[in-house]
Order: C-alpha cells, then structure tokens, then sequence
C-alpha cells in the first residue's frame, strides 16, 4: 500500500541519502565535528556529572508486548567461589545477562526500521539477516559524543508530564529552546523532555508505554533545519503513541531513521537533568552517550553520561 | 590457610576501609572531585574522541576457561517484521544478547571478589547471594568520568608487547609516568598498557590469555600513593599471570579491589590510543567509562571514550 | 514462626524422611518397580501416543510474576547459512533458547521448594548453592516411567472446568478414581485434571495463572496412603491458589516435595488425552515423563508421553 | 557449483519427496504405525529403563567450533527465597537456562540442513525465517515413539571404538544386525553406535568431535531400502568427518534430511545400553524420544528413554 502524501510530502524534503557519500552507514553524526565536541567541552564548569541511563534488570519498562524484547535477567555464574578451593584466599562471584538490545536506555540502529525494502542511504533491507546489520548497524558508530542540549517541552509548557498521546509540535520545540536560551545547532544532541519517564519511576511501566506523548510528523523538518546529531526522548515509544495518522504507523521512526540517518534513543531518564538544568539554567552541555560495540546490532544498551 | 606474610603486610599498607566512611561502596572512586572532572574536561584540545571497547561478538577473548563466563551471543528477534503485516510500511528489526558482564572490556565491581568472607570496607562476602551484590555492586558508581591518564610500559621499555608472564614494577610505573610527561596524582584513572592486545587483534586468544604480563605485587602501593581511582588494563587476566607466589593466586586482585577498594578493568583496547598518545605527546585526557547501570551486578560491559 | 498445627500435623503423617535410607534423593520415585514398569507396558493396546507438553514459545503461560522464569525466547543462529560459502551445497540452520526451566510443562525437583532450612530427607536448604543442587536436583531422577493414572476431577464433578479456587479434596480423587474404574496403586503417576488449561489455550495466561482450582490439605494423605509416585496437574499453580489458610502459604508444595518427597509436576496438557480416556474408557496406561538430565537443576521441562 | 554425480545419483534413489503428499513435514516418521508401537511395547520384558541423554551442563559436548551452540548455561533465578520473607516457611529455587538446541544429545529437525534452496519435500529454504521454520519445525513432531534398535557397529567388528574417520559400510550395518539377531524393518529407529561417545566421557571433548567414524554414503540406502524411521548415533557430527570426498561436505546430512526426510539424532549416550544388550542379548526394545515441543525450531535437545 503506497505511504500517504502527508508522509511523502516529508520524506522527500528531509531525506539525507547520498549527502554524506553513497557508503555512508552513519548518517547526521557525520554533522558532530571535533570543533562541535571542542564546544561542547568547553561547557563543563562545576565538573558535574549525572548519569541518565534506567536501572538494568527486571524491573525494566518492558511489558511483553514487543516479543522477545525482554527486561534484563542477569543471574549468579558464582558466588564467592574459592579458586584455590580455600575459601580464605581467592575467591570470585560472576555473573551473566540476557537482555533486548532495545529493552532499556538505548539508541536505535539506523537499520532498525525499514520500510519498502529499504535502510538509510537506499541499503537494501535484506542486508539484514541472521548474522545482523551488515549496514548501518550499531558498530559503525564508533563513538557518540557531542553537545548536549535539554529541551524541555513539558517544563516550557508549563506541565510536569505531558499528556499521554500529545504530539510535540515545532512551535513547542521553538518555546523549549527559548527555555532554554541555546539555539541548537548542526551536530548538537537532542535530549527532549516529555516528563512521561515519571511514570516509569512511579513503578506503573504499563501506563508509562502507551498512550504517550512524543515528537510528531510536526518536528520532523525542525529537526532536518537544524541539523541535529540524534534525538533521545524519555519514553518507550520515542514518538507519539497512538500515532497522528490510523494508517501511518510510527512515522516519525521512518523518516528520523530510513530518510534522515538520525539516530534515535529512548527510555532517558531526564528527570534529575531537567532540574539540574531548571536550577543553574544551563541547558547544554558535554554528552557522551557511546554505543556498546555490538557487532552488527540494531540497537545497544547505553548510559547516557552528562557533564557540565 | 593463612595468606603469606608478603601479602598481609601490603594489605596493612594499601587498606582504605573506613577510609571514606562506614557504609562507603566506591572506595576509590570518591578522589574523583569535580575539580578533576574540570581539570580534565580543560585537556580537550582538537575533540578528537577515541574508543577503547573491544567489539562484542561471539569472536570475543573468553576461551570457556572461566565457566560459563560466555563471549556476546547476539540474535535477531525479529528481521524486517512488518508491523502492520505490509512490508511497504513499517518494518523492524530487534535483536537480543546473552554474556557474560565481565566477558569483553569491563570493570569488575569492587565486590567481584573475596577473601576470607570479607569484601571491600569490611561487608561480609555472603551480602553477595543469587540475586546480586548487596553492597559495592557495579550500581553503586553512578559514573566514571575522570582524568585518564595512559601509562605505555611497553613503550617506555621499548618494546612492542611485554613478554607473556613480565611482572610489572614500580620502576616501569615511573619510567612510563616519565614518558608520558604527566604526574599521576589523586582521582585519575590509569590505563596500563602491556601490548598484551595485540595478540588477541592478532586472532589468537588463547595466546591473550595466558601468560600474561601485568601489574604485580609491587606496583600496588604506587597506585595506593598516588591515590589512582581506577586502573585498567589492556590484558584479559589484569595482573601478571602466572602469579609471582604459587601459593598466592592473583593477590593483586584482592589488594586492589577489597583492601584499596580500587575499581579495575579489563580488555582495554590501548592500541590506537597508544599510538596517538606518542604521536601528540598528550598522555592525559579526559575520560568517560561510566558502568552501564546493572543492578546488583559484579561487573558491566563498558565502552571507555577518551576525549583529547 | 512456626507453621500452624494443621501443617505440621500432616508433616508428621506423611513424612517419608529416612524411608528408603539417609541417603536417597528421589523419594516416592522410589516406588517406581520394574514390575510396575512391566504393568505398565502392558496396558498398550491400540499403540496410540499422546503429548502432553504444551509449545514451548514466547505464548507459553508465564506472566512476568515470577521473576526472571521466562517464557521460551529461542532465536535462530544460523539460517540456511552455507559452510563452504556455496548456496548450492551444505547449509544449516540453527538455533537457541534462553527459558526459565519451571516455565513450560515441567517437573519440580524434590529441591525446589524448602522450609525452615530443610529439604526433603533433612537435607540442609543450603545445599543448594549458585552451583544448583547439590542434593535432590532433577538430576538424580534417571528415568520416569511407570503407570499413569489420569483422574479427570473435573468430568467426575460433571464439569468442563473446576472453579477458580476450587480446593479438590479426598472425596473428589475417589469419585475421579472410580469414574476410571483404576485403583491407585503404589508407583503410580497421577496425572490430575482440573480443567484449568482451558483458559490457556484460550490465550487467557492471566486467568490461567489465578484464582486456580488444584489439590488442597485435604488430598495429602490420600497420596501419602496410595503411595503414588508423583503427581502432576493441568494448571499454573499446582495446588489449589489462593490458600485455603491466608497464613500458609503453598502448603502442598511443602508436604509433597520436602516432606513426603514426591515429585510434582505443572502445566500438563491433559484436554486431549481427558477426550481419548472417556472415548475409551482406559485411564491408565503407559507413561513416559523423564527429565531432561539438567545437572544440579531445580526443575526440568517436559513432554510427556502417553502410550495407550 | 553442481553437486557430484556420487551425490546426485543416490539423491535420485533415496528421495522420499511426495512419498507422504506435498504437504507431509515428517517424512520417515509417517512409517511408526500404530502396530509397531505395539509390537515395541511387547518387547518390554523385565521393565528396566535406561535414559540415553548425556548430562546438560557447561560440560557439554561443544566446543565453540560451531559459533554460538553452546553448552547449556544454567544459572540460579532464586536460591531457597521465602516467599512471605519468612525463611521458616515457604522457600523456593528457581533456575533458567541459555543452550543450543543442538548443543547435547538432540534431534536434528527435517528443517535443519538445506542445499540449493530446497528442504524436504521441495519446500523452499527461504520458509525458514527469524521466526523459525515455517515448514518441517520440530514441533511437527508430537510424539517419536517406536521399536528402536541398537547397531553396534563397533562390537560387530570386535573394537571398543571405531577408529577416528572410519566410513561405516552397509556390510557392517549387515554385520551389526546379525549381532543384534534382529531385522531392522519399517518404522524402526536405528540407534548406531560407534563407541565415540567414550572419548566425550573420558572428558576429551576435542577428540570427541573430529576426526570421527560415522556412517557414510555407502549407508544411505541402507536406511531407505529398510524404511527405517530415524536414526541416531553416538557422536557429535552424525556422519564420517573428514567427508569421504574433499568437495563434498556432510552429504549424509543432506540425503538424510532433505532427500529421505528421515529425522536424525546426535550425542546419544550408547555405552550403558550396549552392554546392556550384550548382556541379555535383546538389541529391540521400546524407545521414546519425543522431541520437546519447541514451536519453529530447528532441532530439539532430548533424553532418549528404552524400555526393555
């Protein structure tokens, strides 16, 4: 079935393909330069850091409908074990995980999502297979460092938590970012607020999933004006959900992801940040929010580190 | 049995419990200021980053010698799965992980071992059970953002790689500190570099394994003077192995973990940064390793980022 | 506190501790002869088999409210992957499965449930360690092959399904017992049917996991007398849930595995074979439900077979 | 590249496409009747029961030659957890596992090897996705119950073991059977052994998977002329490894599986029955080796059970 124009329309005028070179699997992280990290160190003031990545293991937002997509079970592979055999000398507990790739804090791979055969830059999906990304997976990521810059919509509008289902428009990215008295610009990471990771630390990750609000079809050229590195909300479903359209599903994913090559993360804890920040008024800052380096896989565990 | 004498009387001399308080769980993690932090963060010169992780893979360094301690098993959960059942629209690709915590480039938390049923700052072995660490669990360091300095002893001896089993000393410590034109002082982070990688780059991993050269029973109260944060190593046995005793197995271990209270890691990949560091002379930088936020865990997974 | 004296009164009564020496590990197993065996085999007549394994999946019944047992994630390895690099030639695919071992149709190991540091035959709780079981895991059971007996509760009380809660009691086994015309006898395996797998294979794994009709305090004894070999039910819970006493909680657990050492087992399809007894009027025959040899395991998936 | 014409021309004789209709996925396992599992439960004389699996542990079989079939995991989800917190009550111990369904003593699905884009009865490899096997899954199997029969090729030819590589012959199948003073005829389930397995109990597993004695094309008619229904053997390869032919890999594999449909077992733990039989001279007995209902799967680990 062909997409809708509204979707078209969109993807024509954001796409990236080709802009970095037709072998490029990175997409607008091409847009973080060293002068843009120089900056972005230069920010740092009191030497504070806070860490946004959600605790890892079973109590994860995970509800079971994404099949597979499991919370982190990580479980003993020893306990005190004497090496020796004498427990007064050497002794050492281990321990091993099972977990989605995507389950907890975590980027996106551009390979992720698909849509009529294709990944970011034109790679054909089939690229994917058994074996992983062999495009645009994870691992081309070498590193993901870059200014950091807090949009809190909620806060701009004057909420503690948006709506469920509220679709952030470009106006209200304008109103976080006059909030925030930093223009964002080509290369910065964008940390958006919607406030919803509240009821994630409420303990009810039902509610937290859906209905939720997120970026909309509304903010997709806002993003592409500005040239931004990648985006990361603190939600489950990254964009609005119910989506804006019945016979569109997870738009945004498509054109952030296949048109742009901006890579994408979810489920940030940005509640302790949004205060800091609301408290010392500066919202951008150094990130370093590196991937795992999983070898060909479409999306990686990360705690998003902040320093200002 | 009791432990020898060479032994108790450097873990008299080295010892911080108590150190930082009573209930403290970082040890040395806490001579990480925010003076450091900014001290560090003021060493970004061109904002170049590097990346230190070793890829995670089933192709990983772990050989099946430590049980169940398992290199990445990466799978997919779904290839191109269309969610509305038209391949036209959205599409996604999911994967999932199976490994060991301390399998590829990690810390080890400070409770990953014991002796004589004690930990860190005294907890009892047994707050360890099946479902974690109670206390100095990886958890417990929100991050690990500090000062990094590289400490090339291979270089400053003027080889390419330390033979296997060559216990490093305090002398080596100095002559690499001398290299590097950079006194190590309180709240660093060393990274150690043996050359030790480049035998598992090379494909051989059993060779990686054992022997191994590293840090011995003399280089311990070096990094006890200096007040290092954390050190880290680009070997997969962190000390010099076989051991320097037969009857004292990795006692640098025990003396930098439960006496000092002092993080360590693993499967640091220090090639490239090796090679950087002697093409620019900058040997400290600032350095993101902050653990990934596995609750209870005795280890995590970490992608070290220097930025220069 | 101490267990309430209907509990203890029925410990003391049914207590098979010492019964077949201090060093047994698998109880009323025990009771399983060749001759029974033999009996057994010789009830085959038409050479029919049925399975009473339900699929192992990501649909299986567990919900999330036992932590960490986890439905069946199996994922593939390889897919058609060629070995000589040649399509036309060898290839193979294969996969693996990460899974709770209580979470399908399974057997409980003597071990998996204690009390007051005590397993069945006196052996210490703490046997068990991050190793598995030292005493009286499913290991030790070689082989379980012996007469089964089903006793349909729920057609013997004239309905589809036993109410949700509903405590089976003595009487209900006799009306069971005589609606198949089989007498229990010593070695039997009781397969029990509440008709609870109903709402399973309805796709309800909420409602089948509670309120759920199953054995109560008052069907100890009746198993203790007839000295069956083990016992196995068609629901989630094994005994009747919620508790017939708010502060005694699985009680049953308690008396079959730690005190009279009777291996139990859950999740058992029984819908088909019910049919096929009442068609043929034959509730006893030949049962193969041997564990699959986990070492040190607390409990096994499996398939049982039934040969008519 | 086009296979061999040693190849091609027994494919011709030994296929069993279309044999059962163009939509059968279990090929020689429509041969098991009703009357031979009569006839197998006849052969049950004194009761005795012997379980074929070899002990799931990390000491398993693999190596890591076959990346990612690895060696049963298992680890402790709770140890003796009070479920009320009050350790004098209800405790339990849960455990959860990661292997390779081809990791220990397991079925190979039909799905399982492919070439030329075909799997058994001509359906398309491509049937097998992410998802599993759409066609020819394990879970096709309900039940594998049958008369089994025991070749043993090693003490036929007067050797403990076969020589590492030896390429078993029709005439030593003749040879065994003659041994066993049984004719194989249809529906039977051939248990072959080698006497390799004593190399995987001497705790050799190196040795255990190559080289090793195996049947060769030289058997394959064998098998189909006698209809027999399965057939396992007590190695890690199935077939002769090295191959007979430099340019043809596993090729019994293919005939087996794709052409014949006839499902295939390895790892069976052969010593304990071959002296068993030895000793009592019944080389037929009953034999269930139900495959555990994994849904989609490519193969199934497996306890093998004879009942004699």
């Amino acid at each position: 079935m062909a997409m809708p124009e509204v979707f078209t329309e969109l993807a024509r005028r954001c796409n990236n393909w080709g802009r970095w070179g037709p072998n490029d699997e990175i997409g607008t992280l091409n847009l973080v330069t060293d002068a843009k990290v120089r900056e972005a160190a230069a920010l740092v003031r009191s030497g504070r850091r806070l860490a946004l990545g959600i605790p890892l293991s079973l109590d994860g937002p995970q509800t079971g409908a994404i099949p597979g997509r499991i919370n982190p079970v990580r479980t003993m592979l020893a306990i005190n074990a004497p090496l020796t055999g004498d427990p007064t000398q050497f002794c050492s507990s281990d321990d091993i995980v099972t977990m989605g790739l995507q389950a907890g804090t975590h980027w996106d791979a551009l390979a992720h999502v698909s849509y009529d055969n294709r990944l970011y830059n034109g790679y054909p999906a089939d690229t994917i297979t058994w074996a992983g990304a062999a495009r645009c997976g994870i691992d081309k990521i070498r590193t993901l460092v870059s200014r950091g810059v807090l949009l809190d919509v909620a806060r701009a509008k004057g909420v503690d938590r948006l709506p469920g289902g509220y679709a952030i428009t470009a106006e209200d990215l304008d109103a976080a970012e006059e909030l925030a008295r930093v223009r964002v610009s080509p290369g910065d990471v964008v940390l958006l607020r919607t406030g919803q990771m509240q009821l994630f630390k409420q303990g009810d990750r039902v509610a937290y999933g859906v209905p939720s609000p997120g970026p909309s079809l509304g903010t997709v050229m806002w993003f592409r004006e500005r040239d931004v590195a990648a985006v990361a909300t603190d939600n489950l479903t990254f964009e609005v959900y119910p989506p804006e359209y019945d016979d569109l599903m997870l738009p945004v994913h498509l054109l952030h992801l296949v048109e742009m090559g901006m890579t994408q993360g979810q489920n940030f804890d940005l509640e302790e940040l949004a205060e800091d920040c609301a408290a010392d008024g500066q919202y951008a800052f150094l990130l370093d929010a590196s991937p795992q380096p999983f070898v060909g896989a479409l999306g990686t565990p990360v705690n998003p580190i902040v320093v200002k």
